[in-house]
């Protein structure tokens, strides 16, 4: 009955998936871990009641006792292990990027597409938000019209000494990508990166703020606001133009208070405290599926969107004209038709 | 085409209404003015371009030039010059109180009903702020049913250093009063008065806060918090609940502010920035009225139910129990049929 | 590891508690269940992985495959296993009401004080809702000053056809009850209630809405609204006034639509949307607590102050009077000295 | 004492300032009115208290009872009006636009500066909006940072059947563009329009909606989302992101409602609504400093600067390219140093 998990990397985030997996959701417990730094895979597993350090992730996918991977190593790795658990014929959660280039995404897709099922869930926890799967059920109820525009704003407080200018691309917009996918029901087909003045509380290497603009297929116009040094809070926002209406992301503060001539409510202080409801419903319902041996949620097919999106943006990024994205056609893998998260439905 | 009005009492009060008759509303000027203390009124009158200042309040009441009456003089004086326009066949606009006695108020609604038609506006400006009518306006369209509660909250940062504890039922509460009927169209038949635990930032001569509690003819329950040092601003509360639904005030900020992990607005430093607009309209809406000889908003009847109301709430503030109040048959002078801001309505 | 939890009464309430235990939170499964109709605990044990059905309450406090107890029962049969699960040394989460009657909560008090240790939670879950939680977590931060008074709202849209009025109080305000104890850490010392006219669109038996009113000991005042067939939502509203501030529940909707003339979102449709995590998070805290042979959360106490002061309450609306409330001398086992919702803190 | 001002220009925007003249504000009267359809003017004239009607605008702007212009007629016959009141050394309000075409207010500047004083406001009412000014003061204040970006949305329900697609930039943007200057209090320096799929409730000659982008000379980025059909409400949103903070304009509504399972409140239904407060306060600013023979708020230099700009936008509406703004070099006359909503400050 409980879905054995083997975990690929466990470093801060494959360490908060292990506390999830074991505290907080149900159906499943942590079987094995294995990492680059294997006395770190030793000391985790220690600390957990069922659960073996491995050397290798291959050890780790080929072990009888690991029912589902977890793959939140760095991300030039995650190409290998993705295609070593489909391999195996075992479900797979894989933190983003799905890959590192389009290239490797594509081996991904054709090694998924030849087995004739889906194995990977790719980590984009937005679709799980509550408030993202309100907007989204607004917009399919028809309430606003057709959806037209969609303004989004992704504000970090700031980012840690490592950032480098492309991860405001691929490491802070890919949310955004796989979302404006995700609510419009559509693929991206150019991107645009407009550049305002620099933050000057911005490390001086950085591009911070960048307006990073997409078009869709169907001709909806994507604006994103990327702040990675504002201060004072990390903060989502997100509008949905439609042709009669709009819908958009509300406050998260619980309580009003008022003090000071001033009424007002928190925003959070990390994507931590964001999403973590995000992260805990993502994963409990990847238990579900993986348990029945069936795949939920974000596809491959996201995944290697969203990275050739990214490429496309940095592109832009650098030359400051428009570049247009293309897609391989889609495998009928991937074209969803039943109603939830799945796919970019 | 003008309107001369004549102003007796030009203190703080006196002289704003001045002000706002002279440089923001249309359609009056100021032609005299009166004070207890003649040389103020002097000053006064120096820096109008039409006015003069006159030694009485009769003597100005009597004056050809003077059209109409405002009444800015301290409460006990207020039954004098109401009933000197009145018997001058003038109208006169008088700030609250009406008169200080329940006697006092009978012996104007005596006096106006004699004559035949209105003269007399109370300055409760409450009925013209926007936010109050678009209350009013959802309970008469139907829209929440109909009323069975309203929560009430008035609160004030703080209080002068001659602020009495009757003055927090007399001078706070009374407009909390009106606006009950106002809003509810109905009189009130007890009064109530329970009070916790001091605010240790109050002076110690005063109960503060309160819950003023009163039932209407109807049966609706009003519940009134009055907060007099709550420090954080002027802020202004109230709800109507009922029979399937409610409305209630919105905050009055005009823009948001994000900052220091907070999202918020501004609530009102005071009064005057508060309700600055529904004295403006007060003054626009009688001068119209005055212009033509005639009479709007909260009548002597509205001023004799507030006196009325608050001298129970006093006697239930000292006697902790339930006080009936009884108002005489109402004169069908006041008895309103038409819409607007008129008596009760 | 996993605890084993037997459950009493698989109602309505009773299957969503073993829904949670099984598929939502970790750490625990069911091995057990009983029912006063026992084709019914046969049919539920039958959908579980490792239930038993069992004939009896005792028989199910008393088999060894059950570690903890989780009484969701009639009210009137609370007590018995209660004291059932004291006696035998297991932790009882227990629904409310701890017992029906004082005598009945003063003999699990003696009970409970005799073994040394706490052994039962009660099931207030509003401890657990994050709105609440924030709103403490504020009025302890001294953001506010201390506290003077709540207002309180408690709105359903309707009632079941067996809801009589006595339930307005015992059912419903006594979630007031306990979440005014737990926000201003004291104890109730006087009962009013309060009844405005009454909402046309509610049977002809029951008295609704009403207006609760309630002293704490330290002095702050309780104003609890409790309407029943208000319609438009499930509702629940609260504001605590400080010296200098205040701080009220914030919405609850997720997103913000615009169409139609007007912006807004939606009110939770019942008590189940509106609570559902308070629910969880209550029962993983149990969880852990009782698998290390612990209590938290509300106590025995808590269960105890709720029935005398709904009593109290009862006794008031039918008197129309003022009711003192005096509960016995706290035992030190409920006195609590640390952070955390535990006891009334 | 009095400002006599005459009118020239009496359709509908022209009555409506004779009406807010005559009857909202303080200090003015209507002396003389002219129009195209001098029927229209006399008819207009016959209902004001003391206006006559005058055969054309030359002969208005020269008659000795006007000491003031407010021109309101078609917008290619502003030039003439606004230049004839500067030779005639007197005060104009010229509703937007200045005028038609760079060269026509390039003359104007000419002439403007030439008499070494400003005689010209322009009539964008944005900067007398309480909100704009609030987001202004925030900016001002430090509290957010230097600002980075302002995102604007302009939202109509719908437009009559004589809109163009041009009017999108010269008639609804154009007040983006103002408001763009105010509040970043610099001059725009290049424009660029991105279209999305057209809204399909819009006639299939225009082009909505559009995102109107342009960058500032100190290197912020501005994002102007104009939909003209969006059916729900006349929706003025904005948003100004600095280093370290964020200000947006406020919901406008004055009560919330709940009802149906939703709570909420209105968004204006027209500009009228809107900006109501605007206006008058514009006009009230414009009598006062009018009165003393000088100028207030926008400038010709605004006016011009916002014709150029425009001009700019339909060029790269067109064009799908990015398009150079370029203003000549700004006279000292327009050079503003203190506070207020002169000039671009």
């Amino acid at each position: 009955m409980t879905l054995n998990v083997g975990v690929i990397g466990v470093g801060m985030i494959g360490q908060d998936h292990i506390r999830r997996i074991t505290h907080v959701v149900s159906g499943a417990r942590i079987s094995a871990v294995t990492d680059v730094d294997f006395d770190r895979a030793k000391a985790v597993a220690a600390d957990l009641p069922a659960a073996k350090a491995l050397q290798t992730g291959q050890e780790l996918i080929d072990d009888p006792e690991v029912d589902a991977i977890v793959v939140a190593s760095w991300g030039p790795t995650h190409e290998e292990y993705v295609l070593a658990s489909i391999a195996a014929g075992k479900q797979v959660f894989c933190e983003k990027p799905l890959a590192t280039t389009r290239e490797a995404c594509e081996r991904i897709l054709d090694a998924e597409v030849a087995t004739g099922k889906r194995h990977v869930m790719v980590g984009f926890m937005r679709r799980y938000d509550e408030a993202y799967r309100a907007m989204k059920a607004t917009i399919t109820s028809g309430d606003i019209g057709a959806p037209l525009m969609f303004h989004s704003g992704h504000r970090n407080p700031n980012v840690p000494p490592h950032y480098t200018s492309d991860m405001i691309i691929n490491d802070t917009c890919v949310h955004d990508v796989d979302v404006a996918r995700f609510l419009l029901d559509d693929e991206i087909v150019s991107a645009r990166v407009l550049t305002p003045r620099k933050n000057s509380l911005a490390s001086d290497h950085l591009t911070d703020p960048v307006l990073f603009i997409f078009e869709m297929a169907g001709g909806a116009l994507v604006d994103v606001e990327a702040s990675i040094n504002i201060q004072y809070a990390y903060d989502i926002r997100g509008e949905v133009v439609g042709e009669s209406g709009t819908v958009e992301l509300a406050e998260t503060n619980k309580v009003v208070v008022k003090k000071g001539g001033q009424w007002g409510g928190r925003v959070a202080e990390d994507w931590r405290e964001r999403f973590i409801r995000a992260y805990d419903t993502e994963f409990q319902e990847w238990i579900v599926a993986a348990s029945k041996g069936e795949s939920t949620g974000p596809s491959s097919w996201d995944g290697y969107a969203a990275t050739v999106v990214c490429a496309a943006g940095l592109q832009a990024m650098e030359s400051g004209e428009r570049v247009e994205v293309s897609l391989r056609e889609q495998p009928d893998l991937y074209k969803v038709t039943a109603q939830g998260p799945t796919g970019t439905d």
